[in-house]
């Protein structure tokens, strides 16, 4: 019965991806551009990644209604109906439970992969097979796996998950969480690296659609309404109708802060596969190959002894003379020169595009 | 007789400027461009600051041919029989040489001021009365008379004049030079500073047509006979014919080696003007307002957190994120990011293009 059960994914992709402006704009966030050379976007990746686990037609998007027809264009072979439209920014608790309503309506019960659409993974391999030890995992009893980042470095930008001794019954591999702890600051962070019992949380997650509804039903009763009246509609004339109205009336939630900060039964297995969340421009030349003066040059470059420098260039000529540790990006209607220093200071021109009310750049 | 003769100016402008790329190019060399905030080009900018002392009708622009029209676009009110176009690049004698032959066909004598296109001024009105005291003393006899710059720090990348204690009879301000010197290393130039004795060359000369043709005759005498040949074709239908031909005859040398290294009576009057030869890019920030950061910038810029940085905007936004000395230039075609430390090795992305043989961004 157990060994039945299907597998499907809920990929997130809703999110904005600020940081890599000019690249990335509010009409076309991180997830649909491509970061690395060989022209596939992150989202196509992360659907590529999963196929050896689950079947295109159990693969589910949710993203916000603006982005459907930039999710049809870059994933056309995933059936229409699994690309839901969130019509607004609900974090990701509200997102996962539309995609379990969804899902549920479909199957009597199912392992659901919930997945960020915008991270790098190098060794797929790896990935699958720590997937494969979580979807079994998760099918034991009423287990919430999250899938654990082993750190490489002590990182404040990332949260972290505390795991300890005891094992699931099903693989030596899946620890018992302690509990979620947000970003530490550097010194905590080495703490954390040096006790060996923290994990990076990297936003994937496997459970049963049976389980996490259950603890949404506990937890966050009043999603759980709404997402109950997704359910009823789904297949019905008023299914777009219900999920606009419900969705818009779910606050905004982590899935983090709403249920596996609260939930028992959350077990995490460690992954070390080469994940990268792609936080900011400085993730390019870890995610590409860089020359012999560590410099990632893409596009129409004339470097002049430059290093350390990465520039993404666009259609006209860039040319870099004497340039150390920068970042250029060049798109048709605007150029960004920033320091490897000051990628945080990004968001700050943002801010000013917004304040001068150009839209169109932002 | 001496007081009605009359005053006429060369401008020279035929460079290249390859030192302003990507905003210089072949087709449109430095003097063209407009580098300062008012949007007047360099050459406007020297015919205007001349007009206190020379009359429209005598001033000369000698150019290369393809520049002709640039020439008559920017500088409209002189008279088109006054814009000389030489078929190739010879140098300045050559250049001195035809527009000698062609103001003595009409005049039996004047005073010639001999002035570079491409360079800034800030003081006019000292500029305008250290030329009237040269016009001064170029009238008496054979004097040459170079216009001298008082060096404020001891660059090595100027030739210098070398003066003695003899001044002129008509003005004490004008000394008899003793040598012209090449550019200097750093120890020499400091030398010369501390000597009190030595002026920057600036390639402004004052003297009179029959003077500079003299020294032509006995020093040049090869090209001294092309002129004379242009000379007696000014004004018939084959001064185009004789002009293109006797040119391309002459060979390549500069005012300064060919007469002024070996001429006698060559008096030099010093210049405090604000001079200043803008002859790179850092030359941006000297000749426009800084702000408080120390940046110069022009167009459409968001910068944060940047210091000492000039950008030139051009179409699109440009932003600048926690940058410091660097120069950012954006054209429709190629944009420039540069370190202030290497803007000598902006030439080579022109000679990389060139191999490349992508002449339309050369």
């Amino acid at each position: 019965m157990k060994e039945n059960i299907k597998t499907t994914a809920v990929i997130m992709a809703g999110g904005r991806g600020e940081r890599f402006w000019p690249k990335s704009r509010n009409s076309y966030p991180k997830q649909f551009l491509s970061l690395t050379k060989d022209g596939e976007t992150m989202i196509q990746k992360t659907v590529k990644r999963l196929l050896p686990v689950v079947e295109k037609e159990d693969i589910y998007i949710v993203t916000n209604a603006m982005y459907i027809s930039l999710v049809k264009e870059q994933i056309p072979d995933i059936p229409e109906e699994n690309i839901l439209a969130e019509p607004c920014a609900r974090n990701t608790a509200p997102c996962i439970a539309l995609a379990g309503a969804v899902i549920s309506r479909k199957y009597d019960d199912a392992v659901m992969l919930v997945l960020p659409s915008d991270h790098l993974i190098s060794y797929e391999r790896l990935y699958i097979s720590t997937l494969k030890k979580a979807i079994l995992t998760a099918k034991e009893g009423r287990n919430l796996v999250t899938i654990g980042i082993t750190p490489t470095y002590p990182e404040t930008g990332y949260g972290y998950i505390n795991f300890g001794t005891e094992t699931s019954s099903v693989t030596e591999d899946a620890y018992k969480v302690e509990r979620f702890v947000e970003k530490p600051n550097l010194e905590t962070a080495k703490e954390y690296l040096a006790s060996g019992k923290y994990l990076w949380n990297s936003g994937m997650f496997v459970w049963k659609v049976s389980s996490i509804m259950e603890n949404i039903k506990n937890l966050m009763p009043d999603i759980y309404e709404g997402a109950l009246k997704i359910k009823e509609s789904v297949g019905t004339d008023n299914f777009d109708e219900v999920l606009e109205r419900e969705f818009q009336n779910f606050r905004s939630e982590s899935i983090d802060f709403g249920v596996m900060e609260k939930a028992e039964d959350i077990y995490t297995i460690s992954g070390s596969f080469g994940w990268d969340d792609v936080g900011n421009w400085l993730a390019v030349e870890r995610i590409n190959e860089v020359d012999s003066n560590r410099n990632y040059i893409e596009g129409d470059v004339i470097s002049i002894n430059s290093k350390r420098t990465t520039i993404c260039g666009g259609k006209r000529l860039i040319s870099a003379v004497g340039l150390e540790d920068l970042i250029i990006v060049d798109t048709d209607d605007a150029v960004l020169v920033c320091s490897k220093n000051n990628t945080q200071d990004v968001k700050k021109v943002i801010e000013e595009l917004k304040k001068q009310g150009r839209t169109d750049l932002v």
